[in-house]
This record gives structure tokens, C-alpha cells and sequence, in this order.
């Protein structure tokens, strides 16, 4: 099958990160077909950047048609909604497959986000799907998306230093990588803390796997209706 | 004081429309700058419009930046988080003005919408407010949008079959007007069935007046900050 | 229009300071009619203080038969569901008003109220207007009410003391002032915490003007009907 | 020990039913002391009778000092927080009793009350205990409190409809009689229709033995202290 | 009346104990039947345990088939839906019993329970019940449950210090004591903090008696139901 | 990779239906070993079943243990928290996997479930999971659960006419199949209603296969921890 992940930002660096992420766990007849953005803002970060990347990301979907599903590469899950009303396959977000795969193997979860911005956008969306009452806490780490890509050894330091905070303060049995750009982070991170890391590239893509092979698709019959 | 009332969608009947029920509200010391989007959907009806509107609604925010609040006049209350993030002045969707104003004086209230379609959005919408609790019931009386401008009789009988059943059936105590383009319709469904009729353009321009009085601007310290 | 502004408790000094600020933010032609009520507590704090301020609150609403509107200068809103039900002009209660206004303008906001005691009946007010989850914290000073007439400047120290901690630690966005003697204080902490700061007489009043100029009234069709 | 179980309004034969149905569940060494207000509304039928019994509410629990538990026999729970406040020992309302009584026993449960006015004030009460989640559906039969004085055979028959619809159509597993008046009901009703039907003063009575046995009472460090 | 008390672990001191803490608030007239299951967990802690002692306790209640309400005494409330299928009488667990217990005296409380992996089980029953709202805080001392049988003053030091911490930061009213193993705390530390310390067992078996008295039966017309 | 899909209760030819709707959407490489429990229920309906089957359950995971993944197959999600202490690879019930999937394709979901009886349990674990605001109703067909193993025409007409009401009455947009014996019937109800028609099974085989894919594991850091 073909599964389409698109960065909704216009900085390939990133995806070719999110690219790896996806193949890393894709089964060997699934293709990846990793693209981004080809105008709108180098990284989606607030309620601003959320609005204007949704032409670019639009325009992306339309120019690969013949996919079986869809994974939206930002933790914001920007233009979910609009993208489900365009196509008929199967569409996730990566937050919110991160937040459901967490739902599956732990009580209570933490989210590690960027800058402090970004969180009540995320708040918003826990609550929408439900799942608010499993997150123990949005923690951001004040690190800029772009700076991820940097490689800085402080802005690891920083993440690792939420986790362990995070797992003494917040109950949490699990944490969720919140943003595309960590998604090269999490063996490391599961291996030094002991538990489950999340990184919602690698959920997302398997759950559209998922919903492939269970032939679902995405219901046409109310809200992602395509008739006027 | 001047209010943009801002209608996202392209239809310039509608936008008049709207700039009457502004007007037959506002102060006389409130100038009122009607507008809408030079490009996008003609009517909103679903997630996709939601969307893709919202290119042409920032634009036509930009040409107007003398303003002391901002009212978009869509009931999806479609872009208010990020034209909150551009803008300083106070900024009120139509949706949630309509909600609010119905806390007030109601225990409980049914919105009548459009389409079916866009009963999912609206009560995402409700659930994100805080105000589901209050909701009765979001009604689709299956008219679209654009419907409403030619003045059928049959679409007033649904409206207000709608509005019949809402009272028999759902303890409702008060109606919100779920459309911009049913604004001219409040007076006369209010008479008819003697309880509160809530058209949220007349409501999000006097709560724009309230708040520019209160001297109340959006926050600038969190998710609608500007800086990076 | 006419706004009955009434302070539910017997200290005159706080009816003064209550009158001020609804006339700083009431339009040209409205007129503030400041009332308090002859009998009963001199400060409401807590829930006893809710109960027995109740007769002497109706009484002096009696005493008011044409006004266009009434404000319960009362943080805790206490008898606004009894007024309601008594008059068929639209009834705000300041503490609603302020999580309201607050509502439009921050994704989340903090209470700064006065005693611990109060704590638990603002946020059983909280719960069922549906904003306890857009609030992040109700925080008591512990200053009880008649200490803010007193101008000392500890009591105001304890105050931004209260708001620096919200800002640092709860991820707020605004303050309300949770106590009508509190309303002198709004554009001071505003300017400088650089964040919305809200008293509910202000937005109490400007919001009663909007719901006058909308033409909405209490609905009486259901809980607030006065028929038997 | 003594309880004293209060009826807020002034119906001296309704105080006669609560004292039978209060004594017909106590043990034989609780003295029950059945009283009711000497002024204020002869029914309590919607918010403003709420609020203007609790004068004498209040006055008639300060003329029983020396008792060791309070049920205040109003299915609003009219005054609950207030008498809390006032005294030391336990203090129940007979709805939030029943409510909780349901809970224990059933997965959910129906409540059958009086006039639609009141439907908003239980539903109030309920989202407050947080029981609302256990609740079917407040139903109201649309007969005046104090109709149920009267016997007249169309008042049982309208009740006994509503519990057969209730059974038919909201999943109910239990009965909520949501009326003092309706207290002399209980085992009839739960006879005819196989399933447990709650009279809230009788488990107003039993609850408040319970926690008098317990040793518990009335916390006293928080909003229910009498300290200033 | 007979009231079945069970211990659902085999650890036949802490049957002892609980049967002293339910005799010392049963009434003259109650027969206390204290048993515990013969196979099974010595002590039940975590979701493992929680579903490997139901054989044994529902073979120990079909051992006492002429009894009128169970109390089931383990704080996890474990068995007590499938019991309440097995049985016509009311059934209890006492977890629930010290929430509801809680509920009525008291506007926030806190659970001070045994080891942090029981926290979550816990958690998920206040959510069900719908007194998750109630409660501030379950705080888990981290000290096993069959060590609270061996009398270490360390134990006893250490609830206390969570107790003194729980009034500090939680705004708490009440303390629930989350184990039937703590049942013989509940004078000392009500006397030392000055606020209602709550018992399951005490607070179940006084419920039991309550429901016993107002004739009620657990429902069998729902899922209660023994009917296939 | 190996999944245990394990039936809890002890009917082999359920076992074997849900067998070849494990392997239909199962990998090529993933080898699904289909068992059920020796001792214990026929089928599971109510919650003493649920309880009653926990320990055949326990004992057949125990004759599994070189497994990489868990699904049990029955819609109550049975012991789900039990397994997951027991084990180290992920744990998904059918009930919980189809809820999820569901979420990902549309607003609102209906299930349609055998006996009355059960929906309670099943709204317990809609609430516990957070998904109860995505579900519009679990609605019972009252076919039990063995009689849908007979292939009767009257069955299926059954459960289509709760399909037709549901999408004409609730606004779902797709249906999730309540009981591991319909999971046959997935393709053909899914043509005919023009709208997914969710299996738990397929659902839980599908996202067993991503977790383990992610490389994600049981959270051993809390309440799933096998430590005392």
C-alpha cells in the first residue's frame, strides 16, 4: 500500500526525518511517500501557523491522489478535518495517534512540546478526542521546531530533563513526543527512562497500516462529507 | 469606535446582510466596516470550507488594520484563533458570541443550523467553550446557506418547524440563529414564539463594544502571542 | 437604558466604589443605578453569607420596577437564578460576567479572589457555567472583603503576589478579580503584569448593554417563568 | 439520637407525610423531630421559592439547637450549603440522598418530579454531586407539589405514565420520587413495577444514622467553617 | 439484621480487624458476619490482584446466603458489579461507601491509599462513580497493605505526613483512608488534624444498614439482571 | 510476529469465527494462535461473566507466553488491566480497539451490542477510555450471544434494523459491531449502509501489529507494574 506523510511545513530537512521515522516501521510493502508543503510557514507552531500552512498542505494532498491513507506530520493536527472531507482513505494526525497509542499501554500519559505557545492548541485537541483525562500534563520545553534540527546537546538535555521531571512529578507512565521533529529521539529515550516513548510519525503510519488491511475508510455519510 | 464584521465567505448579499444586523445593534458612535473575503467559498459548510476560507478572511483582515475589534461573521467560527494571534484588539466569532449571550439568559438552548453536515463542527465548537452542557440540542434544518438569501417561504416554515419541535422536545428555554445569513429573521421568530431569538451577528458586535469598554484586548502572553 | 447595579451586602463605601466603576465603562446614555441592600450581611463571604444576603437583595430589586437590566455586584452570584425568575429584564451576576469576558480574550484564565472559604462556591459556579475547564486556578488571598476598603498596601501586595504566582506557575493568559471591591485595581495590574486583568462590575455592565441592545430578555417559557 | 428533618416551606400537612415516611425508616431510638418553616412559600416550585425560604429555614433550624443531625426534606436541597455552614453536625438534602442512594443500587436511574420549572435546578444539582452522568432523565409530571396533597387519583396515574415511559425509553434501572410529597409512594410503586423506587426522606433519615454513627460531621476547615 | 462483611484477600488479621471496625458502628440489632475469601491474594494490590480474588470472593458469598447487604472490604471495590448480579440484597464496596460518605460533608477530600500502582484503579472508580469532581487528590503512601498490620510507628508517621501535606496544597476538607487495613486510624486522626477522616468499612456497613431500612434491593431489571 | 487472539469464554466454534476474521486482516508474516479459556462461561453477557471468566482467561494467556502481542476478543474488554500486569507485550481488548479505530474515521460512532444487560458495562468502559462523547448510543439488539452462532435470518434482520434507526435517529456516521460473534458480518453490513462498519477483532489484530511495530510495550512504570 501507499501511505502519504506530509509535513504541512515547507522545511524538508524535517521531513527527511519524518521520512526515516515513517520507514523505520512500515512494513516491507508498504511505500512512503514523505512530502511536504511547497509554500506556508517553515514551522507550525501556535494558532497562526496552524491557519496559514492549511493552502500548502491542501495542495500537497491534491498532488498525490493515489494513496490508500494519509498521515498529517505535525503534532498540531492542522487540517485534519479538511482533509478527511477531500479524500475518501483513511487520514491521521500524529498527535492524535500518538495520544491513542499511549491509550493503549498506559494509564496516564505526558506530552514533551515545544514552546509554551503550542500548548493550549494541544489542550484543545486531548479534549476534542477525549483523551484529556488521560494526559497527566502538556509540558513544553521552550526549544523552538527548528532548533531540533540543530542538533544541540542542550536542547536534548532539556527534553530528558521534562521526561524525568514529568515521571516524578506527574504520575505519568508514558510519554508522547510532541512534536515531528523529536521523532529520531525516541529508542534513545525509551531505553534510558524505562518506558514507553511515543513518537506519532511511527503511530501514525502503522495505525493507517491498520486501517488499511481493516478496510476502513473514512465515513462519508455525515460531517466529512464531500456534497454540498 | 470602528468593529470589522467580517464575513468569510465571498457572497457580497450575504455580507450586506450582515452589515444590516450589525448596524441595527451598534452604537451610534460605533462605525461599522462590513467586509468579506475576496477569495474562497462562496458559503461555509463543513470542515473543507472551514479551511480553505481562511486565506481570504486573514487578507481581508490585513486591509483593515485601523480597527478597535474584529467580529467574524461565520457561525463556525472559523479562524478567530488565529486572527487573535495577528491582531491585538478583541476578536469574537459569531458562533460563540450567540453561545455566551445565551448563558445569559437561558438554562438551556438549541441552535438551528444549516446543513447536518455542520452539526459535528458546531458542537466541537460547544464541547471547546464549555458551553455542550447548556446546549439542548444542535438542530439541522437541511437549507444551505445560500439558500437562505432568496427568501423561499418553504425555508422560514422549516426554520420554524425546527424552532417548534426544539420547544416540545428538547426543555429548550432559548434558540441561537446557528448562520450569519438567518440574522433578519430574530425579531419576528422571538414574537412568534415568546421566548429569546439569538442572532450572533447582533450579539458579537455589542460584546465587541463590551469588551473595547472594558478596555479588554486579546492576551498577548500565551498562545495568541506573536513573538516566536 | 437604566442598569441597576446592586451590591447584595449592606457596606455603602463598596457601593460607592462598585458605582465608579460601572460608570467608567457605562456608555453616555446609560444610567448606573447604584443600589445595596438594606439589611443583611455587610460582606458575603462564604456560604452562609450567600443564604441571608438573599431577602435584602430582592427587596431592593423591588424597589427598582423600571430599569432596563440588573448587574449582582457579587462575585459569588448569589440569587441571580431568583432574580431572573422575578424580573424579565436580562440579570448578570459579575462573577460570570468576568469568566465570560475572560473567555473571549485568553485561553485560559486565573481567579483572584479573597478568602479560602469563598474557593469552593466559585467553582461549583465555575462547573455549571462550563468554564471551570478555561479556568486554571481559583487562588485565595485570604484578604477578607472590608480589608480592600481599607487601602493598605499589603493587601495589594498580596494581590500581585497572588498574579505573579498564576502567571509563573499556572499557564494563565488573564486575571479576574474575583470580589467587586477589587474593581479600582483593574487598570493598574493590567499595565503592569502586561496580561487582561478583568472585573466583573465592568464587563457585569457592558454586557448588559449588549443583551439590552439585542433586545434579549430572561426567557420565560421554562426554569425563570413566574407563572405557577 | 435526634435528627431533626425540616420542611422549607410552610404546608404544615406535608410536614405531617415527611415525619411518617421519616419515622416509618428510622431506628427505634431516633427521635425524629419533623418541622417546618413558620413563614416563607407554602410549595417550592422553581429558583425564586428556593431562595426566599431560606429565611425561615434558617430560623427554624436555629430553634433546635440541640440535635444531632439535620435533613432538610426540599428535593432542591434548598439551603444545604448555608445550614452546613451554620451548624456542626451532618446536614442532608433528601435529593442529594436519593441521588446517592441510586447510585449504590442501580446503574441508572429516572427521576419523577413535579412542574418542568424545577427540571433546571435538579439538573443543576445533580452536574454539582456529579451524578448527573447516573441520572437517565428528570422527568416532570407537571403536577403542582402541593396537588400531591390532594389524592386525586389522575395525580398516581400521571406518575405511575412516567415511570413506565421512563422504564420504556431511558434504560432506567431505578426510581428518583423527586417530592417530599411524594414520600408515602414509595412502596407501592416499587411493588407495581419490580424495580427499587427512592423516597429521598427516608434516605435522608437512614444516611444521616449512618453518619452519626460514624462519628462524622459537617467539615469544619474549610468553606463550611464559621470563622471569618 | 445480618450484614456479610468480606475481606476478598485471605490475610484472616485483617478480617479481625475489619470486623472490630464494622461491629463499633453497627447498631445493637446488626449481626456482622466478618469472613474473607479461603483462595486467593494475601492482600490485593494493583489490577492483578484486583481479578485474581473474585473466584474466591464470590465463593465465600455464596458460603452466606442469608444475610441482608454485603460489604465488600477492599478499597479497589473489586467484585462488587458481579456480586451485585449473584445477589438480591444491596452490596457495598467500601471504597465507594467513604466517597459518597465524603460527599456529604465536605467539599473536597483526599484518598491517602497504599502503594502508587493501586492510584490508577482507584482513579478510574472516582471517574465511574462520578466523585472524581470531589476528589482533590489520591495520595499513595507507598507502604504495602500487610504492613500495616505490623504496628511500625514509620507507618504511622508517614500517613500522617501525607494527611499534613494533603491540607497544605489540596485545598482538602476530608481524608478518605484508602485501606481496609487502615480502618483502626480513623479516631486518632480525625482527633490530630481536626477534620472528618472517613472509614470504608465503618462508612459501608452504616450504608448497608441505611438501604436495608428503606427496603431497598439492588435493581434487577438492568445489568443487575440474573435473567440470561 | 505471533498475536494471541484469545476468546475468554469457552465456546471453540466462536473461537474459530473469530479466527478467520483475525487472520483475514492479518499480516502474511504475523501468525494469529487463536484459543480460549478451558473453564469458565459459554459466552460472556453481564458483569458476572465478566468476572467469572477472569480466571480461564488468566490460565490460557499463562499457556502462551512466547507471544509478541494480546487481543482479547470479547467486546466487554474483559481482564484487559489484569493481562497487561501479567504481561510485558501490549494488551488490547476488541471493545477498546474498535472504540479507537472508529475515532479515526468519524464524529460519532453507534454500537450495536447483543443483551441489555450489557450496555451498561459498556458505557463503564466508553467513560473510562474518554470516547463515550465520540459514541451516540449503544443500542442492544437483545440477541444473546451463542444465538448469533446459528446463522438465524431473524438475527440478522435484528441488527440491521438497529443499523437503519441508528443512522436515521443518532447522526452516526459509522457503527461498531458489539460483540466478537459479529465479525462475519463486517463487509456485508458495511456495503449495504454505505458507511464503516467497525470489528473489533480486525481492529485489535491490526493496531496489536502497529504497537509492535513501534516497538511500544505494556508501561511497566505504574499501575501495570508486576512488583510489589
Amino acid at each position: 500500500m501507499k501511505i502519504l506523510v506530509i509535513n504541512p511545513n515547507t522545511t524538508s530537512s524535517m521531513t527527511d526525518k519524518i521520512a526515516i521515522a515513517a520507514r523505520a516501521v512500515a512494513r516491507p510493502d508498504t511505500e512512503i511517500i514523505a512530502a511536504n508543503s511547497q509554500d506556508g510557514p517553515a514551522s507550525i507552531q501556535g494558532f497562526l501557523d496552524v491557519a496559514t500552512c492549511i493552502p500548502g498542505l491542501l495542495a500537497e494532498v491534491a498532488r498525490h491522489p493515489e494513496v490508500d491513507a494519509i498521515v498529517i506530520a505535525c503534532f498540531d493536527d492542522t487540517g485534519v478535518d479538511a482533509v478527511r472531507t477531500l479524500v475518501n482513505v483513511p487520514v491521521l494526525g500524529i498527535g492524535e495517534a500518538a495520544y491513542h497509542a499511549a491509550s493503549f499501554i498506559a494509564n496516564k500519559f505526558s506530552v514533551i512540546t515545544t514552546l509554551s505557545r503550542s500548548v493550549p492548541g494541544l489542550e484543545n485537541n486531548l479534549m476534542r478526542y477525549g483523551l484529556v483525562q488521560k494526559c497527566a500534563r502538556v509540558r513544553a520545553t521552550d526549544i523552538p521546531v527548528l532548533k531540533l534540527e540543530e542538533g544541540d546537546p542542550a536542547t536534548l538535555f532539556k527534553i530528558k530533563s521534562e521526561i524525568r521531571e514529568s515521571i516524578a512529578q506527574d504520575n505519568t507512565e508514558a510519554i508522547v513526543l510532541g512534536c515531528a521533529g523529536m521523532a529520531d529521539l525516541m529508542a534513545e529515550l525509551s531505553e534510558e527512562f524505562g518506558l514507553p516513548v511515543i513518537d506519532g510519525v511511527a503511530a501514525g503510519v502503522t495505525f493507517a497500516e491498520a486501517l488499511v488491511n481493516n478496510n476502513l475508510r473514512t465515513s462519508k455519510i455525515g460531517a466529512y462529507s464531500q456534497n454540498r
